[in-house]
């Protein structure tokens, strides 16, 4: 066994709430995605800040690494424990600790998933608005610096983490940022820890933004002729300033795998399903001008729902796009692309993107986040198959390349774990050793979530 | 002179665009407040970002401090040359480099002030909405991370910036973030450079968020018997979700300023100034749901404007707080307190001010950014009166601690400089080592505006 000696100090601290059995290693050594599995050597499920940062220390003396575990639904392998160690399951401090309704804003312990979140915060009159689709947990939104379909309106984990605390790579405990709205007091390290993917502390309390539930909302859908129709209606809406709280694209590919996966009949085009929050004429005025700009642009088929039950149905159907991706090649692993462009940039991103596919003969539908500029491409691929994979590599670099053309970024959302570290240095030039110097400085003997984020050399 | 070596190299680069001159030094050793003045050894002007790398290199070789200076009107000190150098005048980079209306971004120089960038947007429909009162660079507003009056509905300078262009300590060029309006690729260094004070590096090109200009707009002010009944109101209305685009808070000392400036006879009790944006019928419904509460809080002398001159006329007085303050005391020299609190504990906090400052016989008028839980106290102080200063400063310090114990911070927007360093490690801890790893590791030589925001020592 690797890390002998870290998990027999851990083990006198942690009893049986370490792990060495096979099938525990296994289960935290799976993906959503492609990725092969990764055994650490032990799982250990602390239930205090204190807990971690004494097992930090005795990690940090032994060289053993750790990779902080939530719910492992990141889709770049950020999760897994790729050169062994310890995998920190969070899952046991999953508290609510404070609910601050005059503030706007919650505390709670990493482990508590977004879904449990606005079930707490039922009663309120508030919730959470980021929703990344599957129910992650806060300390793993946080660490990828997630978002979804509402940030369009609400923003990103980035404009919605207030304060942390978190466990450094030498076991001491800080706090970054206040509770106030905002601070002009020193480096912005609350910042810095969103989207660092555990590779520099393990956040061990989160303070979030929260909203007043709007009085009113409401959703719809409608399809266009293609899917330059759709996206310029995303940017015409955006740039007339009609706030919307969701807008999502989905393609004619897309909507085949709903098609499969609910036995429904929607026409197979491009449909926008949208939402707006507001008062009741507010939201109105808007899905008013929201309808005259689709309309403009050829839409058609449009179905509005107001009710509550109408518009679960209508997002779990967006909700279920992984499912039905899966549905559209039986048997294949998915892997999601997640690019970001300047909107104005969106039509031709996404026009290439389906342009790639046909061209490398690959199923990959298009589902995003379009009011951020955002797209996944859901490619059907087979890890054991050479050529499949190779123009699934090939099919992910021309997006990659696409997206840092326009201005974009390779990642909106996902991160970049494993699977995009290759495109770090394209992304990021000079800049990358800077992330280099503040790894170095912060975790000098790499204990955490070591491989991961910074592509190995100089550069 | 000391530094000759280096302003003896930079003078063979920058030409009569390096001053050793008095009078300019003596320019640059300015405050808005009660700093002494402190004079560079040499004023420099660039014009491009290659002659800042070359500028940054040559005073890393020679030891030679740079403290980049962009409008002079920070409020701590944080633009003066502490221990001498060069004072890095930005207000030759002066563009306004891309406005891209489509993706509401432009991208400026440093130099670029506000008010110069809203002159720019004009004719476009589109405006920068961050308005600290000062015409400000936007450099230094970001190097600050400054907000101001509209910050409760757009943020503050952490939420406006989505790129930047920097050179650091060595003189190496970087770029942070893109174009696009999310990303998840690595550590946030646009969020680091944000609010670093010209301490990690110089910013030379700035990337902002813009928003469309608001189809209505209306404003007003009314008074309140207590200031406890004003800030209850603005709680009251944060919770209801009614979208203020500002919202202001002047005590009764306060107003008596505005009256000995303007020569008015406002009532002398606190005031808000409030202003809502959005459609004429929203701004309508929202500023009828503000009066209701308002009037449940016994305000009363509601003076409307919606006419843009009139809505100016009102602004400008609340602009004018800075010299209207100085009416109070002819003579004085003003310091600015800038605590932050939530919103909940902001009666508390305001009390509590108006409590020391009577009790330790100062005059110290309030005005607040009330709806992000934001105020001032502009103390009316004597820096040759040693018995004045020591008032002033248990009254710094009692406030301080008062946003501290409160949960909030002892800056909300003026940043640390030379006089909030004293604080530094009562509002973050432990985590102060961590702001000084990242200083010491990007700029090792520490000649990036030495001796300000990490105070001395290791703690
Ligand atoms: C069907 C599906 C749809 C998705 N849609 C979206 C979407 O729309 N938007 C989006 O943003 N994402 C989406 N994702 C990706 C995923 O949900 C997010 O990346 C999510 O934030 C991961 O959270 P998690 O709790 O599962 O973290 P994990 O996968 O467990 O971990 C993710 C990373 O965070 C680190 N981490 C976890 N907890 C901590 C902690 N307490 N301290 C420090 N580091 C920690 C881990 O070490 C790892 O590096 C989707 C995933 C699936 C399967
Ligand atoms: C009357 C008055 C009212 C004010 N009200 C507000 C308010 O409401 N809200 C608010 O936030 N502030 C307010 N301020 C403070 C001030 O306007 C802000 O701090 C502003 O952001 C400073 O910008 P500046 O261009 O004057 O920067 P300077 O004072 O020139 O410099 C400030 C700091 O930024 C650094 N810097 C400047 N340019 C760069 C660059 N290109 N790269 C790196 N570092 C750089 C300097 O080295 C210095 O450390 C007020 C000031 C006054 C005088």
């Amino acid at each position: 066994m690797q890390h002998a000696a870290a998990i027999a100090r851990l083990t006198e601290i942690f009893g049986d709430r370490l792990s060495t059995a096979n099938a525990i290693r296994a289960e935290h050594a799976q993906n959503e995605t492609h990725y092969d599995t990764m055994l650490p050597d032990a799982v250990v499920y602390p239930e205090s800040t204190e807990e971690i940062a004494a097992l930090v220390k005795i990690c940090a003396e032994e060289d053993c690494p750790i990779v902080p575990y939530g719910a492992a639904s990141s889709l770049e392998g950020q999760h897994l424990a790729l050169k062994g160690g310890i995998s920190l399951d969070m899952n046991r401090m999953n508290k609510v600790l404070t609910i601050n309704a005059e503030d706007l804003n919650v505390v709670v312990q990493p482990g508590v998933t977004r879904e449990q979140l606005n079930e707490d915060l039922r009663t309120t009159g508030l919730f959470f608005p980021i929703d990344p689709g599957a129910n992650a947990s806060l300390g793993g939104m946080t660490a990828t610096r997630a978002s979804g379909t509402t940030a369009v309106r609400y923003g990103t984990m980035r404009e919605n983490v207030l304060a942390l605390e978190a466990v450094m790579a030498d076991g001491t405990i800080i706090r970054t940022g206040t509770q106030a709205r905002k601070s002009s007091t020193g480096y912005d390290l609350t910042h810095l820890l969103v989207g660092s993917e555990g590779t520099l502390a393990v956040i061990t309390e989160i303070t979030l933004r929260l909203q007043g539930i709007p009085e009113a909302m409401s959703a719809a859908t409608c399809r266009f002729e293609s899917v330059e129709d759709a996206v310029n209606t995303v940017i015409l809406t955006i740039q007339s300033g009609i706030p919307m709280a969701r807008i999502e694209l989905v393609d004619e590919v897309m909507v085949k795998g709903f098609n499969l996966y609910t036995k429904g009949s929607l026409p197979e085009k491009p449909h926008l399903f949208i939402e707006f929050h507001g008062t009741p004429d507010g939201t109105k005025e808007q899905a008013a001008a929201f309808g005259d700009i689709a309309e403009e642009f050829g839409a058609s088929g449009f179905q509005w729902a107001e009710k509550a039950e109408d518009r679960t149905a209508l997002w779990k159907m967006r909700h279920n796009a992984h499912h039905a991706t899966k549905m559209l090649e039986p048997g294949a692993k998915i892997l999601s692309t997640d690019v970001c462009v300047p909107i104005s940039k969106l039509a031709e991103a996404v026009l290439q993107a389906q342009e790639d596919s046909k061209r490398l003969g690959l199923t990959a539908p298009i589902v995003g986040h379009v009011g951020d500029g955002n797209f996944h491409c859901g490619i059907s691929c087979n890890p054991e198959d050479p050529d499949s994979m190779a123009r699934v590599a090939e099919m992910t670099s021309a997006l990659s390349e696409t997206a840092l053309r326009l201005g974009g970024t390779v990642s909106g959302e996902h991160g970049i774990g494993l699977g995009k570290m290759k495109y770090m240095t394209a992304e990021h030039g000079p800049a990358l050793s800077y992330m280099r110097a503040i790894k170095a400085s912060f975790d000098p003997k790499n204990i955490m979530n070591p491989g991961k984020m910074l592509p190995p050399g100089n550069a």
